[in-house]
């Protein structure tokens, strides 16, 4: 599989397995380890995490999987994030649902991250939302020691607009390598809004979070849904796709920031058609026939 | 006329002719470089193109025009434009109206319009709109390609946000000299949104296109265009002006960025009038009156 | 009271005073001079005015108050504005409100405000309001000019957006040191639309004006209004703070910017409300619950 190079020592495959779900397939360690080996194999190497995911649980259970495979950990690249704080029955004095950007605040969430994957070190840390009391300072700072301290190789941010992209930057003496955002044929703001141009302006590379809308791809009976629908069916049948999700990730695969969408599913038939997705290129004609299907009008 | 200096060894009249209607004045090509020496006489002697106007047949109208008087050809500077792909009897082949910015098109592009110009060399050629999907290390091989053949003095944009534009910069090595946008008492958008002051951030100056709304200056009947037209009429008594184009333009022509507006008529008296707007420089009371009949309230 | 540095010789104090409605206050000079002293001895140093402010009248009140105790002076910062062009009983040749930015009226308006006064120098000077026809080289040789001269000592904006910010700070040689921007729990603009991160990315701080929303924060009877002021309420409880305007400055000052809010009462109970601010500093939760209170929803 095609790998995309973040940095001289760093590279992701370029499709990422996501494990936002993996608390609610209520699997057994053994049954997610063998998930985790299935996906390797097709030649996934990076999984995408976050501390908050399953309420606080997903690390953990990966965790106990690639405990049961230690030599797995060399050949994979670990994503995750902090600066959410969720209530949460893990988390019983949480109160708010709000975000937590403090050097301490990182650092600890880090080192717990490390104890739930079983792991010693992460592959990327993300900032999970852009916070409005951010002091990118000591964000900056608590990067520094990260880094020094072998606990996180490269820092990156999810759902960060330009100017707060810019902003941090500003203040972080490394360069970011990630900023994981959400695109898909129903979701345009990150196109519209000149985020993906921020990636291209910074050199940073997007990974793609509900490349299928969340499922909403094949079930949104809302006009636009529908109008989207027969687009990506449309092109399914020019190309000879074998379902519309695949024509979904050839369209987000498309653009020229190499995006790395990540796929949340643990069906091997719906991980196949992601990896399907890779041998396509979709003529310009259709993609923005697809585009031009979620806007409702023609590019002007 | 006052000329614009955009590099070195490139100034443009401060008023441009468009040439984007040129199909529609069903004119014999004797006619065509009659009104191209008039307007040059005029001080007028920047035109501009898009490979697109006319459903791709201006170019060549222009082009047998100018064949007459090879002559004219070092006097003047073509701008012209690419990167749009439209459904046209011209070109059979095209499906979707979609955008193409590729390193091959854009060539290939630049060539049929040399061929269809009648000319060995495009002083400015602009990316027409701002493509979704545009590579710009791709964008920036053409440029460097073109430049290297002799095929193309200077490149810009067109219809570029400030995202767009500082995104694509960023990869060109040679700075980008132009920003065509469209302005006009009745559209602010580029005002509002900071694309003009994007211009002045990035040193490019902006060619405004509809510098009369595209006629509506005249016609709109909706609440705003009798406002704009009230206040319109309004100074051009104050200052004599013999139609309210005159007034639009002088308004256009007073922002700091120095400002090209492109003329769009063949009519010789609103050619006119574009021309004597560069004689009056609106008092700073008559400028924002016109500025509050079109937002609708003052500004804070 | 903290001091904020803004350049190597000039610090404010964390908290400002505003003499925006001192007009209205209906005050002998010496009343005046007495509020000044009284404000100076709470640690309120920095004093804030515009040209335009009481319509042109503010000034010259404060002026006149000061030269009854010129040893005040030396021990103060003070800071106008101009470039607001007012229709007013004092300027009856102003005919419409609009801006103005040239160099000749940015220092004629200076050496009025000099003498209105009654001193040799301000200390920062700042644009009022994003001028769309602001001549940004003009600007810079106005300020260039206005340092040298001694009548200036820094220079700053008002109200300016990410794109107005950066557009003139790369034509003005020296840093710009202030963005005077609106911001309250009911008024959330400036952290949406990324103004706020513009001055962390700049390195300017921001002076926060109406952080009470111009006394709304008690009155406003609207959903959001109303809920604001429960949140406000339930954290005045439990910090035990006097009033709900204490909680709203503590959440402004929460902000890593590190926020100077004007204090626009002449009332020594307000005024020390602000000044109690200081003490407390918000938790994650209370803020976020504010913040969410006006939001009218969780952050994602």
């Amino acid at each position: 599989m095609e790998r995309i190079k973040l940095a001289e020592d760093l590279s992701f495959s370029r499709l990422v397995y996501g494990l936002w779900r993996l608390a609610n397939w209520k699997q057994s360690s053994g049954q997610t380890l063998d998930l985790l080996k299935y996906v390797y194999e097709q030649g996934v190497t990076t999984f995408d995490h976050a501390d908050i995911y399953g309420s606080y649980t997903c690390e953990e259970l990966f965790g106990v999987a690639l405990a049961k495979e230690p030599s797995l950990r060399q050949k994979i690249e670990i994503v995750t994030k902090c600066g959410i704080v969720l209530p949460s029955p893990q988390r019983p004095n949480h109160k708010t649902h709000h975000y937590h950007t403090s050097k301490s605040h990182i650092i600890a969430s880090v080192d717990q991250s490390l104890k739930n994957l079983q792991t010693d070190y992460i592959d990327v840390l993300l900032i999970h939302r852009p916070d409005p009391l951010m002091n990118p300072e000591e964000v900056a700072e608590a990067f520094e020691t990260l880094k020094k301290d072998g606990k996180v190789r490269y820092f990156g941010v999810s759902n960060f607009k330009s100017d707060q992209l810019t902003m941090l930057q500003s203040y972080v003496s490394e360069k970011l390598v990630i900023n994981q955002v959400e695109l898909s044929p129903l979701v345009l703001e990150n196109i519209e809004d000149g985020t993906m141009n921020a990636c291209l302006e910074n050199r940073l590379v997007p990974m793609i979070w509900s490349p299928l809308a969340g499922g909403k791809l094949f079930s949104d009976m809302s006009e636009k849904g529908v109008r989207v629908r027969e687009a990506l069916t449309e092109v399914q049948k020019e190309i000879g796709a074998g379902s519309i999700d695949e024509v979904a990730y050839a369209w987000i695969l498309r653009h020229p920031a190499k995006t790395m969408p990540i796929i949340g599913t643990q069906k091997k038939e719906r991980i196949q058609a992601a990896i399907n997705a890779l041998q396509y290129e979709l003529t310009l004609d259709q993609w923005f026939a697809i585009l031009h299907s979620s806007l409702g009008h023609e590019v002007p």
